[in-house]
This record gives structure tokens, C-alpha cells and sequence, in this order.
């Protein structure tokens, strides 16, 4: 349904042809330093018509605390908060009227609910996600304060250019070290951090938008910091949450954490990661993080660090053959300009699901360690 | 935790050491036929020590209905299952007094919890899985007597061996459409049905383990005539919570569906599914099926399909340069005999997990379509 | 914490010195003719400044749907609504800046929450009941659209004046019957639709009011036309459900259904409620119904019907003598005017966490029966 | 359904007629000294046939973990729990092919599930309630040890016999504070520690024994030390889940906390529970507790009391006119002996249900308190 999370719990509404769309908070602790300028940077980062190779279309997005804090802290009720819908331009999608458009959820919408509405695939819009960024960038601030936890996630693949997102790979096991939201806006619009492959990707965008098709990609995120302890045995996984946020997110394919499919290769003497004592921060670490900062389903304190796969986006401006929702066949045409990849600007909406994920995670494990304490 | 799904919902105990594991059924329609025969063919397809490849030690594994039948009959009322514990040797573990397993769930289970249990990482124990496994085989008759629901899993790939799972291969295809439980088994312990790759997946692993190490691989799962309409935009989409079942499983490390990580780079021209009527479903159905069954998060009718990695074990019998759990640098050799690759294991408990996730997005849509047709 | 439901889930927000209030709805049914006209006249009638018997504050209190229909329909999606704040006069409330007011929630709120919030108590406030009334009122027309479901409440009691509520009383079984939402509002703003207390009711408050007290009552709720079979053993029997709906509703002190706790000198033989054939349903009526149209925590067809008691409101204009927040003896005056019986104004409340409930259990057993059906 | 709590979880299984009954407790805090002692007392307190004025049938009750403790402590893993079921004479009830019992669950549950089970009404069944006998002791002692909680349930009223439980009475003030297991217990099967009534209650149920009849009444319970904080507005009131709780008992027909029902007829000016400085503890308390030790839905740190009316038990010796399930007039003779008051029984019930809830409430507060600490 609509809602995610059970202690820190996120409950959203609205699809792009409403009054507005927004989000719930409950679980948020009370006292945190809490405005809309903390949330606002990364609806903003979420936003179409940033740039050349994104869709032009204009959404002002600005969100609107309603309730939830006073004097800008946190006041532990629920915090409610709005993004009006402006610039939705509901004729562009006029011919869904007759065609169901292919691989979007025109069609299993109707099924399921009986109904047709205005945008044809209803909550299946990206205008969805605002509310779980918005969300996300609440929980990010609870996690960075609590424990200084960083979350980057950025594009490391667009059609075939990809970086090497190899486990073994010092270079890339490097980058996961170092790379920041800075850096990975200072890439430009492809949120790219690797320069190796950056200007290939976007050309690669430039010539689907130039054919008036799209090309799918990848986001790899990692989370640096993260509590010992995190991930509730046995269906709710550290791993299994997180696949669940990310495979909630439109237009995704697949989840991998640390060495992923490709680990599926390596032999047990080569995928372990051994421990070894840390002196600096006391306690043991492992020499090589196959394990993407999970073993066992709780996080061990490396680095976690996961790969969603985007497939290209549905809505193309060319011709697609194709049946009408009364079977006769045809020829549909989007009209409108559509974002020829989305990938990045899924960077904000897979950083705010994986914050989504921890800060529920981080208040079940601070419970338990809280009664551990008190029961020995 | 330990409980999934909400209206078909499940709940597991028992780790390897204590006296029974098992899970208790809630939500279990009245009336259906059920008995220990409904259950015991996917656990004994479960249990270990089946082949000369898999781990000898000979669990009996025989279910006990506690609760929740009568006269062969469900009651709607919660059915308790459990499975005794027999042949753990819990002396062949000991070494793991002074080391952490690397890449098992040791140390992390005992930064969580603070405790040690005998098995090490307690709830991370293959031996879990019974209990889903167990649940599984109630949720697949639903399914099956309800709508004639298929899920077959198999082996895809070993190490580095692997059939062409390409959603554009009309011969992966074809296999989607006829593979069968019976295929799958008929293909001996390695459970792949693709006789191409089926002997050298069967060296692979006998390779690794003559080595005394252990090899990853892929299960791939298809689920026929499932009914359209399933999955609860916009969290728990129908691959969201597939992806939240699998990575639950022990030993995970991914999970893609249609065309995956590879459909990253198919542009949407030829990514998408275009539509067409079919005169026998009297419906549309799409050409492809690169969307694996699901558009928006809901069941298409298309068959679904996905894949889920698993990683080389991580106990294996040579020795290992590690840490003892006090940080002193030395060499862990486990005793006993452990399996090579667990993922032929994995094929029932893949299905399992599926089963339980259609089976809890069928009662929410068969609520919802029954009030649809009575408000409007 | 703020969401009430599983399958039909109400998820609030607001409290008083904040932008808005309002609630997401997930899980209502599509298709549903719904506007803000289904909608207002109930949050009208709990609103405030209605009658001289009431606080004089005049909120306004206009919903606006936020999303979830469109053309005047439901879309399945969520249904975000909405109420401004406006009126809500915070210098009134200034005093609470050093005293606790007692038996209100500013003390317990600062202790849970670590922060003071302009409106001492927080959630605890009567506004965040709009919310609950918004979400009741579309669970109220699902449940009479799909079968015919009618919820009247009416103030039963004030003070030590009573209506007869014995369940053995025909008259009062009687009233059940026939009451109706008209004939309450019909009452005058005492809600009682008994005028042989009406009067002696009103004389209360206003003697109370006179008085710069507070007085309480009791609300007496029947529910006609529930369908049978609804309620979800062992824990979410249907009084169970109801009984959590009813405390959760600020200023409440108890709940009993049927013959309550007057019922339990009642021998078994006089108690139980015989069954007997009725022609006209085709089916077993009772020919009493101390049960309260619940046995075994299932709904069995006749009406339901349960009593909730309502404190004195804890806000009076007299002075308290009491403490200061750091511990100092004094005198505490509220300023300002205050409701001297919040009980007329709980009535619509009262229904409409009788709708949330009754829809949430509703939908889990159309799931049941979809299913049992398939299955056999 | 059969699952109670969030962060401190119970599932139950098992009806009269099926193999055993059980539990699992997720959730509870790792490192606990647990063994089947500390769960048997409840257990046996609960269990019938220890007194001539309670049913004569022997159940041993003898409760087996089967999980998530190892060497005497709790794992965090799922604290599975089995009673056999032995003596359930199933040829008693055998009438109940013919007849629905009047106020019993069988023609309800007949209804709900399409299903008639053994026992009639299924988990409408007391024996239902072992499971959750089991979880309450286990939740209790982590109560307990964590912060000294005392629960102490007693029998106040039986039929017309009642003990003053007037909120404003010193005596039944002075009763909560002191009264305790052992002198409940000390009272014999009755359960009342008021000698005054005592004997008047043993002689009311005797007399509806002889008369093969039944009577209901009252128990009500104090909890002593709870720490301030818990409950979870606005929804998750401590009062309400407190509720639910309580009505979720077999057999129950009201609850109310604090001054009640009674105190509706009470001034805010006297029912307001002034604060005052307490030296010994450091804080404000109550001088009154009209509130029941909870306002705003928070716990104040007073004593938490409430009262749950319990009706005369349904199945009674003597005939009674009714209709067969095919709609025949007829008498219905239960055979067997019944017990004529199953409200002393109720206690351990009652006690172990809001230790259920403590520890529930008590995480969730546990969580945000670690939080808010980490976030200011």
C-alpha cells in the first residue's frame, strides 16, 4: 500500500493530476532542528527540467510543513507535508485515451482498479516519489545526527557504458570511500561521478533523446557509517528491506548489494571477507567487503552498497505499434517531450528510500539495545 | 522480523539447536483440503543430503500439523506447523568459540543480540528456512486450487556457468513456458533443465568442492497464471515484495526481473512490450515480455519471472586467515562436511517465497475487487 | 502511533497550532462516487460554536480533497484531505507556559516527547479528531453503498442523568431500531433523542457551564445492517477493534457493548441469547441480544450496539489549585471560554471510528470469502 | 488476527481438538534469564480444575520452549511455546452437532468460515488463550527486570457481589497499592482479596452451580511502577491498546480505566487530578488518580488500574430453548460439567495481556527516547 516503515513510517498520496502530493512522517524523534530548507534541497535534486538531457517541463515542487513542528524542531506528532501540483499539462497525454500505452501502467491499472484516471497509470507517476524524498530527507537528517551515516547514490551505468562496479575493484571499492553529493552533482546532469565514462553516458543520452527513444541505466548507492546492529531477522534483512524500497520505486529492474550477480562466480575462499582487528576503531573489520556491509542480514560497518537497475523510461515520442485497449491495432505517438533517461534523477529517490529503510531500522535496534541493557 | 505478508501471513521460529523449527499460518482460507502430504514434498525437496553434491548430514525433516485442520480440512484458523530438530551435531561447530565464520553471520549476530548461540549466527541457519519452506507448500495450493498458479524454480547458472536468461531469447522463452517441477528434479541434483549446461554446472561444483571451497549461482523462477491485478502500488508493488522475499533468503546477494540488469540497455523502443489481442483470452496480452509479468507494480498476466544470485557458501572446509573474536590473527579450518553450493537447495524455498508473497497479494486484491463491484 | 487499519487505514496529522490537519486513506475501494459533499456534513457536526451549550469557537473547518478522486470519483489511490487551521487563538493558552493543566496532556506530552508544544497536550488536542471524522465518513459510505450499513450515536447520558441503556430494556432495545441521525441533530445540541431526559440533560450543562465546570456522559452507538462474519479472532475480534477505536479517542473512559458490565450479574440462563428461525432472512435471529450482535468476537447479524464513557472536560474556567512544571504550588486559571461537555460533540466521532472500523473488517473477510470459495 | 503487538510480538495457534497450542514471542530483548519456570506459574494459575467451584476437567498445561533461549537465556531469536492438548473429552459436546449454543461462537464462526470445527467455535475456545499466558509471563518478566513493573489482577465483583471500586474510595486506593499476587492467590479460587466480599462471591457462584446456571463479573487489575511515557498517540493511546487487549479475552463484555464509567457523573473540578511536588521522586504526581495513571494516552507514572467485565459463562448444564442449525425449535442440554464462573480464571489472563501491551509500548518509547538523545 501506501505506506512504509513501522517505526519510522512514511505514508504517501497524490498522482500528477491533483491538488497536491505529499507524505506523512510518523516516528520522527522530537527535538531534531526540523524546516523545509532541509527538505527542499533534495526535491529539488528530484526535479525534471534541470537540464538539457532531462524533460523541460517546470515543477516548482517547493514543500510545505503543515504540521509536526514549532519554533523548527521536530515535535514527535506526525509531520505532514504538501508539494502543489502546477504544471501538469494533462492534454499531452490525451491519446492514452485510446491506447494503453506499452510497458507504462495504463493498462494493469485499469485492471485492478476499474478505473481510468487522468494520467492513465495513476500512483505509477513519478510525481509519486516527491513524497518519499521529502520523507527521505527527514530520515537522512535523523541518521546523520544520530550517527553521522552518509548516503550518495549515483549513475554508474547508462545503456552499455558502465563504470566498473566490481567488488574486487580497488578503483571502484575507492570511489565508494570518497564520493560525495557534491561530487556527484558536480558531474553535471548524468550524475556521474567517474570521468572515465561520464561524457560517453551522455552521449549515449543524447542520441536516444535525439531519436526520440530512451535508454535505461544504473544507480549504485553506498552508506557510509551505518550502525553496527541494523536488520531484523529473518524476513526483514537489512538486504530485504532495502531490495523491497528500491524495487518500490517506478521504473526498476533489479536490486544487487556488494558483490551481487557477479559475486555469484567467485568461490567461497575468494568471496569471504576475512576479519581483521582495527586498531583505530577497536574492534574487528573484514579486509575486502564482498559482503556490501551485511552479513547475515544486520549491517557490520562497512560500507553497505547496493545497484538498482532503471530500465529505459515507457513514454517514447515515436511511433509505436501497439493495440488500443479495445484490440484493434494501431499506431500510437506520445506527444510532448519526454526525459529520454531517468536514471538520474532517480539518484535523490534511491538515497531517500535506503534513509527510509535505515531510520527504521536504527529506532527497532535502538529499542532493542535500549531493553538488552535492562533485562541482564 | 519474523512474520510476512498481512493477510496471508506467516510466522517463523527455531534456529539449529532447539528442539523443533516451524511457523504458524494465519490467514489460511476454511475449507481447503490439507494435509502433512500438501507439505512434505517441497521440504523433503528442501532437506539436505539428497546427493553425492549436496551435504550429507541426513535431516528427516517430517511436519507435524499442529493446529488449524480437522478431517483433512482447513479451519481458517492458524495452522502451527513444526518440524523436530534430530542430527545437528553441534560439536562439529566449536571452533567458532574463537572465530567469527568470515561472511557468515557470527560476529554480527553477536553485535546485535550480545549473545552467542550455539549454531553462531542463529536465525541465519539454513535450517530457518523450514518454516517458510513449510508455509510455502500452503500458500502454493491456494494458489494453485484458487487460479491455477505455476511456480517453478531452477538452477541458471553455477560459478561461471550459466544458460542464456537473455528476456529476448526465444529459447529462454520457450523453457519459461513448459519447465515444470518435474523437469527441474528430472535434471537430478543440480536442477538446471537446460541439458546444455547441466553437466558442466555439475563439474563446477564438483570441482569446488574436491577444492574444499564452495561456488555461487542463480536461481531463476516462473510463476504462470498468475492473476492479473496483483501487487499494492506504490510500496509494495508485486516486485517489491518478490524482492523483499528473496533477499530474505539466506546467502542472497540480488534479485532481477524481466529483462534485469541486462534490459538497462535496451533502448524503449525495443524494451517495450507492445500490445495485442488475443483471441482465446478474449483480453490483451503484449507481444514481449521484457516487463516480467508486472507493468506499474501489478500482474499483467504475462508470465512472471526473476532471478535471484546466490553467493558461494561461506563455510568451507579449507582453512581460512582470519581474526579470533578477540582480534588475534589466525587460521580457522571448520570441521565436517558442508555443501559445495547451496543453491540447488535453494530452488523449493525461491518457490516458497514466492508462493507466500502471491498468495498475500490475492487476498488484498480479491478484498478490494469484491468492494469495488458493491460501492459503484 | 497515527494510522488506525490495515486493508481500509486512516493515517492522521495535525494538532492545533499548525497549518492544517487531515488524513491519508489508503485502501478505499474505486470507483466510489466521492466528494468533499460526503464529507463536510459530519465534520460539521463535531465541529464546535454550534449552540450555547458549546464552546463559541467558530472553526470552519472546510475539507478539501487533496487527491485519490478525480471526476468525482474514487481512484483506489490514496484520498490525501485536508482541513486549514485557523482559528485557534494561542495567547488564550498562555498560562500552560508554567502549569501542567491537570488532567490534561501537557505534563505526560513533555515527558514523553521532550519538547512543550504551543498546545501543551500536542496530538491530544480535539482537532486532531477531524482527521478520523474526514477518513470516517468515506468508510461510512463504503460500508452503506456495499451493504446498506447504518451508524447512529447519541449521548445516553450526562452527569447523573441517564437514558434506560439496560440491554433487557424494550424500550431502549426499541430506540435502537429506530433511532436515526436526523432524530439525534433533531434533539438540539444535547444529542439525546430521549426526550424524557433531553431537558434535565441540557440543565446539566448548563448548571455546569454556569459553574465554569465540566461535566461528562456517555455516548450510546448502534450499528444496523452489519454484515455477518465480520471480526478477525483471536486478537481482532470485532469488540476488540471497537474497543481500541473508542479509547483512542481523546477524554474517554470506558467501552461496553451489549449488556456491559451491568450484564455480568446476569445468570447464564437469562443471558444467553436463543436463536430462533427467521422466515423473513432465511437464516437465525436471536431472540434477545445481550450478545451485542458479537459472539465469539464475530458479528452474528443482529444490531451491535456499545456505550463509551466521556470524563468532565479537564480544560475549566475555575481556578485549580495544583503545580507549577517545576514544582510550585499554585493557582492555575484558565482563560478564555470552554466547552462544558465535550460528549454532544463526540457523537459523530464515536461514528465515525465505528465506520473505520467496521470498513477494515469488512474488507478482510470479502478477502475470506473470495477465497473459500476457490479453494473447495 | 492471531498476532498482538508490534515491536513485542505474539503469534498464537491451536483450538480444543488439535495437537497442541502455542506461541511464538518475537521481540523480546536477548540475554534474559528464561526458563519454563518462569512461564509455568501463569500458566497453572490459569488452568481449570483447581477447585470445586471451577471446572473439574485436569489439563496439565505443561508448556515446552522450543526456541530462542539457549543454556537459560533468550537469543533474541523467536521464543517458540507448546502445551500439548490432552483431555478434551470431545464426545461432550457432541450435541453441538445439532444445536449452535446460544451466546457461544459456533454459529458465528459456522458463518465466517463455512467450516464447523470440533469444538464449535474454534479459537473462540479458552483454551486459545495458553498462548497468550505464555507470551504474558515472558513479556512480564521483561518488564519486571527492566523496570520493576508489578501486575496484579483480582476478582471485584462477582454477580451482584461487588467490591467498591470507586476511583475516589481510599480503601480501594489503598487495595492497588498494596495488593499482590500472593494474597489474590491467598483468597482461594475466588481471587478476591476483599475478605469482606469474599465469601459472598464464593456463594454466589456456588449457587448458580448448583442450579447448573453460570454467573459473569468483574476483574480488575493495577499495574504498579509502569514507567512514564508509554503509549503512542493518537491511535496507539495506552488506554486503547489496553482495551483492545482486554476485549480481545474470551467472554468479555466491557473495560474502563481510572474513575470509569462512574466518573463520567464527576465535575471536571473534582475529577481533575491536581499535581503536587513529590521530594521522594524527584517530579510531579498526582494528588488524585482519577486518570488511571494515563492522560493524554500516556502513562504518568501513577498506578495504571482498570476494570473488564467478564459475562456469565454460555454453556451451561441446564437446558435451554433454542433452534437447531436447519432452524427447528428445540432443547439443548449440554452435557459434561461447565464451570459456573469462569472470571477468577480470567486473572492470569487479564495480567498477561497488559504486560503484552506494556512491553510493546515500552520499545516503541525505548526507541524514541534513544533517538531523541542522538538528534538534539
Amino acid at each position: 500500500m501506501s505506506t512504509f516503515g513501522n517505526y519510522f513510517r512514511v505514508t504517501t498520496y497524490g498522482e500528477s493530476h491533483c491538488k497536491s502530493v505529499g507524505c506523512i512522517i510518523d516516528g520522527c524523534p522530537p527535538g531534531m532542528e526540523l524546516t523545509e530548507a532541509d527538505i527542499q534541497p533534495q526535491l529539488s535534486r528530484r526535479r525534471p527540467g534541470q537540464s538539457a538531457i532531462s524533460t523541460p517541463r517546470n515543477e516548482k515542487d517547493q514543500v510545505q510543513i503543515q504540521s509536526g513542528t514549532e519554533h523548527g524542531r521536530s515535535l514527535g506528532s506526525p509531520i505532514g507535508m504538501m508539494v502543489q501540483n502546477e504544471d501538469h499539462r494533462p492534454k499531452d497525454y490525451s491519446e492514452t485515451d485510446l491506447y494503453p500505452r506499452p510497458s507504462h501502467a495504463d493498462w494493469t491499472y485499469i485492471q485492478k482498479y476499474g478505473v481510468k484516471s487522468a494520467s492513465g497509470g495513476g500512483r505509477s507517476s513519478a510525481r509519486e516519489t516527491i513524497g518519499r524524498v521529502a520523507a527521505g530527507a527527514v530520515a537522512e537528517k535523523v541518521l546523520k545526527l544520530a550517527a553521522g551515516v552518509e548516503i550518495v547514490a549515483f549513475v554508474s551505468s547508462i545503456g552499455e557504458v558502465s563504470m566498473d562496479r566490481n567488488a574486487q575493484d580497488p578503483v571502484f571499492q575507492n570511489l565508494l570511500n570518497t564520493v560525495t553529493r557534491e561530487s556527484v552533482d558536480a558531474a553535471g546532469p548524468i550524475r556521474c561521478p567517474d570521468e572515465n565514462v561520464r561524457d560517453a553516458m551522455t552521449k549515449v543520452v543524447e542520441k536516444y533523446r535525439d531519436a526520440k527513444d530512451s535508454i535505461g541505466g544504473v544507480v549504485t548507492c553506498v552508506i557510509r557509517n551505518c550502525p553496527i546492529g541494523l536488520g531484523e531477522p529473518c524476513f526483514d534483512k537489512l538486504e530485504a528491506v532495502l531490495a523491497h524500497a528500491m524495487l518500490s520505486i517506478p521504473a526498476t529492474k533489479g536490486f544487487e548489494f556488494g558483490s551481487g550477480f557477479a559475486g555469484t562466480a567467485l568461490p567461497g575462499s575468494k568471496h569471504n571477507d576475512a576479519f581483521v582487528h582495527c586498531d583505530d576503531k577497536g574492534r574487528l573489520i573484514t579486509k575486502t567487503n564482498n559482503s556490501g556491509g551485511v552479513q547475515g542480514g544486520i549491517s557490520n560497518g562497512e560500507h553497505i552498497y547496493f545497484s538498482v537497475a532503471f530500465k529505459s523510461a515507457a513514454t517514447i515520442s515515436q511511433e509505436q505499434s501497439t493495440s488500443t485497449y479495445d484490440g484493434k491495432d494501431g499506431v500510437l505517438a506520445a506527444r510532448g517531450r519526454h526525459d529520454p533517461s531517468v536514471t538520474p534523477r532517480a539518484v535523490p529517490i534511491v538515497e531517500s528510500m535506503a534513509a527510509l529503510v535505515l531510520a527504521d531500522l536504527f529506532l527497532a535496534q535502538k529499542a532493542r539495545e535500549a531493553l538488552m541493557k535492562l533485562v541482564q
